[in-house]
């Protein structure tokens, strides 16, 4: 019977209680091998509690068994969605891009008064333009950014299986500022239905000789009469939005043997948090939603709400800022479980 | 024309440029009362260019068609589901309270070593148990809040809908601490899809005399040859679960004329943060999976993907934590949008 720990229970009931204590403590260590410590929490009940208990497992088996079928066809409805979506944006991409030209516009000869408009092609400027509209995008594009993500020709993202996670996906038309023409950032989920970060990963941005827009380039003029008559080039890191696609690192192996104090485990689960927001935000709002960012019309409807009519006088900025503070913003799962 | 001023960018295009620039300049203020600010960015726009936006804004109205379907279809799996999962919660609540035994309990005389043990009813701690075993909540339940806790009969919780949210209800046996049988916590939403939170609402716990877990009572003797000879009581508040009933508020109007610094804002914000985090918790974890909380199965998972076999050494708690607060945890939507 040994053999066949995992029965205690149901079999002990037929057993006196000086014996099942006997068979308990003899059987205690290899329960706790075979399955885990909760044997712990059961091992402290008294038997009928026990019995009890076990049955509630059951149960609780049961439910994980249906919560699992509810994830496979949630899955399947964002899936269906999803590919329901695919076409529209295949459309929005070629009339940005200027692969296909909308109804009503005339080749007729361009009126004298503004020529570098109307020869455009597409909607110039569209993804940077919507990626701006959100602030909390607005807020790592610096001017620098701008010049490169004009060549920004579509975001995409997909779902990833193995590991579980999602790809953003930013496609470059050729430009002066880097080689690469598809930039990605792939997140690392560890549990998918409750996301937990793992890792981020970052395509390796391939910048042009002195086009890097993350980092700066210091040039000192050497001392007067130093043997080397060059001047000293120094690059330093700076603020970039393209630095999203070098995000911070989660140490591999955090042991208790390292020595990280709390500040540092602060300000990387800080940084960690601020990259998943800008992630979350491109897959969840910009993409799904471009052209109302590019309008401004989703920008607007943030502040729908609060109902505040200056909300987009300069003046009243930082007091916007701190309205939307005060709410408590929570990215929540599916909001039944 | 002028009273079909949306009409303007289809109308606009047999007209000449110049009678277009008079046109728009005529039309400005009255586009913008009827439209909003977005009209705006489509004013800068060159004439081409406003058509194709206005071609993509369509496409963007009929993504946004599907979204709202595919919202609806989540919403109705996600009751499917809630429904199926019910009579097992049932199930649970009456094994847990003793309303009905399981099998293979027998009604011997009770063995004289453990009389106290076998002649309890249910499972005896079943939710404070559970709520103790996850780190967010344990944080919240003091000792003094165990005695309470121990006559907590069942959480429910379900979705509100006007305003939108939810609501959680704990259901107690009549207890010496308070008069309410059922306490409940209203999580108010300004939207259902990304939920942000607008308000949090609990029930006013009547606390019988002198038992109040949320106040502690400081007594003070009088100073020698006062005129009152009586002990000076005063009441201080206290860290308590049931402060979880009281939650912090947020002003109803802050206009710019409010006198907020950045700090207290802050300090609210992540006060609602953290109540937001205990309903969520108790929404998404306790309640579905109560019976995996009570056995210390649904803790130990948690540290799975660590691997850290010393995970429920004593000692080692404050690596535990450090490292959980290593990774990015952000409750995500649904995560195909």
């Amino acid at each position: 019977m040994s053999d066949h720990a995992a029965d205690l229970p149901a079999a002990a009931a037929a057993l006196s209680a000086e014996d099942r204590a006997d068979l308990v403590n003899a059987l205690k260590d290899k329960l706790q091998l075979l399955a885990g410590n909760h044997v712990d929490v059961l091992e402290t009940l008294a038997p009928n509690v026990r019995k009890r208990v076990e049955v509630l497992r059951d149960l609780q088996g049961q439910h994980d068994e249906l919560e699992t079928k509810f994830i496979e066809e949630r899955a399947q409805l964002e899936a269906k969605y999803q590919k329901l979506y695919e076409p529209l944006y295949t459309k929005r991409y070629e009339i940005v891009n200027g692969v296909v030209e909308v109804e009503g516009i005339t080749n007729e000869p361009v009126p004298a008064e503004d020529p570098p408009c109307n020869s455009e092609k597409g909607v110039p400027n569209f993804w940077l333009t919507a990626m701006k509209a959100n602030d909390i995008l607005a807020e790592e594009i610096t001017e620098r950014d701008e010049g490169a993500l004009k060549y920004l020709k579509d975001i995409k993202w997909c779902k990833i299986d193995n590991p579980k996670g999602f790809k953003l996906e930013f496609y470059f038309d050729s430009n002066p500022y880097f080689k690469n023409s598809l930039l990605t950032k792939t997140y690392h989920m560890i549990e998918d239905d409750e996301p937990i970060l793992e890792k981020a990963i970052g395509t390796k941005i391939e910048w042009n000789p002195g086009k890097s827009l993350t980092e700066k380039i210091l040039k000192k003029k050497p001392k007067k009469g130093s043997k080397n008559a060059k001047p000293i080039i120094k690059t330093e890191k700076c603020e970039s939005f393209f630095n999203f696609f070098n995000p911070p690192q989660v140490p591999e192996d955090l042991d208790e043997d390292d020595d990280i104090d709390d500040d540092t485990v602060e300000e990387l689960q800080n940084l960690l948090e601020h990259d998943y927001d800008l992630g979350s935000t491109i897959r969840d709002k910009i993409i799904p939603h471009a052209v109302s960012w590019f309008t401004g019309e989703a920008a607007e409807s943030d502040f729908e709400e609060i109902g505040d009519e200056d909300a987009d006088d300069g003046d009243g900025e930082e007091d916007e800022d701190d309205e939307e503070e005060v709410q408590s913003k929570r990215r929540s799962k599916g909001s039944t479980r």
